[in-house]
């Protein structure tokens, strides 16, 4: 047995098939993946790794293993999922894996074809387990792949405490020791224990409080986007290749970025903290269907007409749609009185909080300091808003309240 | 200068008028006064006390001042009614408040007495403050008497995080230095500035959860009802008054029970932790409305017939009418778009914590664990409930899941 | 199982044997007692109670046997023993302790009364536990006893992490989980695996570093031998004996003190922390061996005459003569190299750490602040002192440099 | 101003010069040099950076200014120094800082020519600073120099508390507050004032845990090497020179070593931590002179005489001859009795340190899993050594004891 230091949940003890992995270089490669990529430029702390929380969400998975008294195979396929749950992330994990499933078709929990190669197949193999099966755990099938991938999983419980943890912002800190200890296996599916309305509840409060926050804040959606378009130069203008962009950590691509000519721009930009500012922000309710269903080639047309219209280059508009807020907690299962229950059904607060990530919704046209306002007018025609001045100015403000900080939190 | 090391906010500097008032013998007292008086039955860490609360109060005021650049007089004044803000608490603190209030028509922020008698009314005079504007500071009067006692006050944002580390219970954990920074003086009102509807959001729910969990836990409800019914006796039945328990601390008033005869049984019970078990749970929707009104002396009237109906001694059975849930943050301040807007107005979850709130509220009837079945059935008929079968196995289900562990968190 | 929630080990499961007595009101009494007594007055978030501390106590014990494999009942003699080791602790914990042995001949650890008694004897013995085998244990008996009680014990890797907890003073954070899982038993004896010299020092520099900011402050010490000479009149000159006194809780102490005429001017200096002032402090160099080996008696006759010289009233001289300090912790036992090491024969530190806390031993002479000076001169003749006025003057600096502050950590 | 969120000191204002500085490029690329390095091989979670920990001792520089009253421009400059402290640091920190001096003559604090030039330079001088003043501060000099580099700087304040919150490792947890309260100029010194002997101690005891357990811990030792004999590699066979690595950051660093022929076999161990194992562990006392003062070509030469003996490439067989212990702490002045006294003439635990660290010193040969038997013989032949078999199986044992492991802590 290994046991690994953890700043989070301490002392951390590997055993069986997750110690035969731990040293395979695809879960290795996890140490340079950080764990919230272009988040670092607004919360400088936040330089935590996939790596180290995959050992998290081993180590979480194995506590519930054992409060669920599963034991044998299907223990050892589980701990083998929940440990390598990660191995399909590109470099800076979400933000550019959009760029990344355009090309190759995978999201980062696609993963069959890299469970079934290499070190992490023959591992999984000689022990007598189906790399097939694993995946189908990580894509979250069956009552124990929710564990690993779902609702309640171990995932979302490690990233909320480490986050916090790393970021410094306090919203995170959910009890997850009371979560494993009330997870039970009723009629097939991963519920929480009678009395535990609650528990969920908190589950879902930390993530909505760490959203706006951490996870989409304004100046680390800006870096994600920048990053995303410089991704693109580098697949589009040299001979880098989407599979081999699959396969590489933050250290490649960031070099990659920085090496090559048609991107060097951008990665200068990232280098050096100079992003793009605001020239408009438009809510959810003010985004007619046609933009957020845009496709990404759509996009980037949207961009060049912007800047034409302006006459400054392409490269220096950023029209960033986020997608509709979703909530997956939503249909987290608790008993209550015996039965199972969707949390939806249950707590008045599930669908005031999807309100309310609606209301913090953002849709944003950037660019440079010198430019915000005539890309802004220009956003509002190209764009075929109905903004009339009251409603920008109203954006406008909340803009100054937060944007010229170097982190806004 | 003093310094006094604290375990949450480190190290606090107490200056001026503050230092002056911290030796006065009515602030030591609150030394022997818990902050959250029967809790510890559940949370057997939770033993911080009123003294350590008052000076947390007074460092985090201290910083919003700093903040808000207030100086001079009218600084001494708010820095002097933080630190005295809960000298009127009488022993356990909330716990037995009501029964001082029925006798003394005193709440524990009515000080206007206790500011001006003895070493602390002499304290401030001599530093030309009228104890009368301290008591109007701490009832919540004007802009900065909301610093004090408000839906921004200090007061919660350290008792939030106070009680989460002394608990355990990490829900409370909210950015108390962010809230603090936004606060403003916007139109002799105290506001959040521009950007913070969700760090209001954020104490709102912080106390949403710390309320079930911490401070409305069933077995702490259960202990507080059965301190307020001991004090009562010894009240009645001993020749120590109103005035004289106002006065007291948490060991006055546990060693008088235990010496006392009539109240010596409701002392063992507590200090044994030998505590009344359920007989009925009733949510809001079930309870009609003259059982909400009902007035102390119609409960104890109450209990007797349902203590009668089974031929026991009345004090083995409790009814617990908790007053409707409230939730004063809904009136938070918080500047969007350049006005002053209130939380409900602007954030969709002031209504849904509302409703959720009212799910979790239960009337309750406690008794000695071998009368439960009769005083159960006793008490439909005598509070005139119209309760079916099935609701009551409803409410027993969940009483079963939580109410049989020691702590049931 | 019980489930119970701590602030510094999280989740306790109490199990078994240590379920039983969880509820027997000789233990549910350790909630009444601080851990730490009056230095409460110097740390004023030092309010965690011995009850606390017990079920820490208890988890850590378990945590080890689990590591050890230490099953059956042997196990549930070692958790018996971790849970009730401090039952035996009077009012105020070690703060009193000498008044009571002086008269009852008993330790906090001399415990075999209590254990046979009442519902603790009969709930061990209902499960076939001799009540004397654990009074064993509690003395440090065998090897199984060292880890209730000795250099390795888990009572200490509980008190150090627990009390910089609540105090706020970071010395004492230990890794007790690495302690836990380096513990073995080797021939009979508890050690501490190979590779762990340094995990031993760790333990050892904690407490040399928690024992004069915390343990041993010199405001804890005055307020110690308040309370010391308090309950002695309180002996004396009440009917009050110590046998009762041994089975009081800190609220019967107090309100004992306060009621009681002779001790009421005590407890009123206790209340509103109306402290003795430094009149002499000398160093060990400094004491003659006759007044390091004084009896009570003899210690208490130099007070009367100190006073006498000065003309003021007895009760307002206290001379203070701490122990020699000790430190367990330099037998603890080591592997190196294969053998069994005791730790002073390994590391330098230990006699170093000896020496550093001779260097910080002081004997005092303490009264009212407005004859410290007279005081001073007559305990110089009294005490047959040999103090020229340099080591006068270099101790009074150093006394000024802490005293007069609230709390000078 | 700007407000940043940081992990360990929450909320951090930067002002003035500071946060002039703050958005250049030499400051910006420290978000790309992990402060630890390869001790993120042993501690997952250690990824913090040069970036954040910049912030961190620019944080309590201006904080100990604030209690020092230094106000203008010398508070201009000590600030500019406290957060520019690092920027001379090339990749991996100190880790690969020798291989950089032995070709530059530049140690990362010889940071006159990166001060001068670029944005850097400019913005000192447009604010009326001489760079060479920033430049001396950073190498000490001065009593304010003292604070930035010296036996009580905030350097080893923030890296010690930043260290622990990120391996987990509690032994760095000193009471920052309290050291920087207590800091005083006297006579042209830094000191810390009377009354705080303890304190001067208990950062020398932090630094004396951390050391073996996290900075000289043998992984991170083995690692370093690795990396430095790979650079060295880069550096003589490829076209990269010194000047352009001291500029590279991490993410450079490691891409060049993967993407050069000669030292992707390097590069290649690095990233599946495919460590080599230890062949010969020597201690202090076995270790004669000369071999201490041996310079680096002279070990180089050893390593090849080594390889050569046993017949393998001379890149596997590695010679670790770590620097003799130090503690610059030692010469901490403190006030005693109205005098600056030394640290190491006040405490009896300095010299007990050296010793202990001394006891901890191991110089060691390192190899391939497959070959650490004939490489030990073989290590024993070349470099002279007197080591009989009972030393040699000592430290053997030792070993054994915590080399298999993967994070042995």
């Amino acid at each position: 047995m290994t046991t690994i230091k953890d700043s989070v949940h301490d002392h951390i003890e590997i055993d069986g098939i997750a110690a035969d992995l731990l040293n395979t270089p695809m879960l290795q490669r996890l140490r340079h993946v950080k764990q919230l990529g272009t988040v670092g430029l607004v919360y400088p702390s936040a330089n935590h790794t996939r790596f180290e929380h995959s050992l998290g969400v081993y180590h979480l998975a194995s506590r519930a293993l054992d409060h669920l008294d599963v034991k044998g195979p299907r223990r050892d396929r589980i701990e083998a999922a929940a440990i390598l749950h990660d191995i399909g992330h590109g470099p800076f994990s979400h933000n550019i894996e959009q760029v990344i499933h355009r090309r190759t078709g995978k999201y980062h929990d696609d993963v069959g074809d890299l469970l079934g190669d290499g070190a992490i197949g023959n591992t999984l193999r000689s022990s007598g387990i189906d790399p097939g099966r694993i995946a189908g755990l990580i894509r979250g099938e069956g009552a124990y792949g929710g564990l690993v991938s779902g609702e309640l999983d171990v995932d979302r419980m490690d990233y909320l405490v480490r986050d916090a943890h790393h970021t410094g912002v306090p919203y995170g800190t959910i009890d997850h020791e009371r979560l494993i200890r009330e997870l039970r296996i009723v009629d097939g599916e991963l519920v929480l224990d009678e009395g535990n309305v609650q528990t969920a509840e908190s589950l879902l409060l930390a993530r909505a409080l760490m959203n706006p926050t951490v996870y989409e804040h304004h100046v680390a959606r800006i870096s994600k986007v920048l990053l995303r378009r410089a991704t693109e130069q580098l697949l589009e203008r040299t001979d880098i290749g989407a599979a081999q962009l699959r396969r590489m950590d933050d250290h490649d691509l960031l070099v990659a970025l920085r090496n090559h000519e048609p991107t060097q721009p951008y990665a200068s930009r990232y280098d050096t903290r100079d992003l793009l500012k605001r020239a408009l922000w438009a809510e959810l309710e003010d985004v007619p269907e046609r933009l957020l269903d845009a496709t990404h080639d759509r996009i980037r047309e949207f961009e060049t007409q912007i800047a034409d219209r302006v006459d400054i280059a392409e490269a220096t508009v950023i029209l960033d749609i986020p997608s509709r807020p979703s909530m997956t907690e939503t249909s987290t299962r608790v008993m209550v009185n015996g039965e199972i229950r969707r949390l939806d059904d249950q707590s008045p607060l599930v669908s005031a909080l999807r309100t309310a990530q609606e209301n913090k919704w953002r849709m944003g046209v950037y660019t440079d300091a010198e430019t915000t306002e005539q890309v802004g007018r220009a956003a509002v025609t190209e764009l075929g808003l109905d903004l009339d001045g009251s409603r920008i100015s109203r954006v406008r403000r909340e803009s100054n309240a937060t944007l010229d900080e170097f982190t806004a939190e």
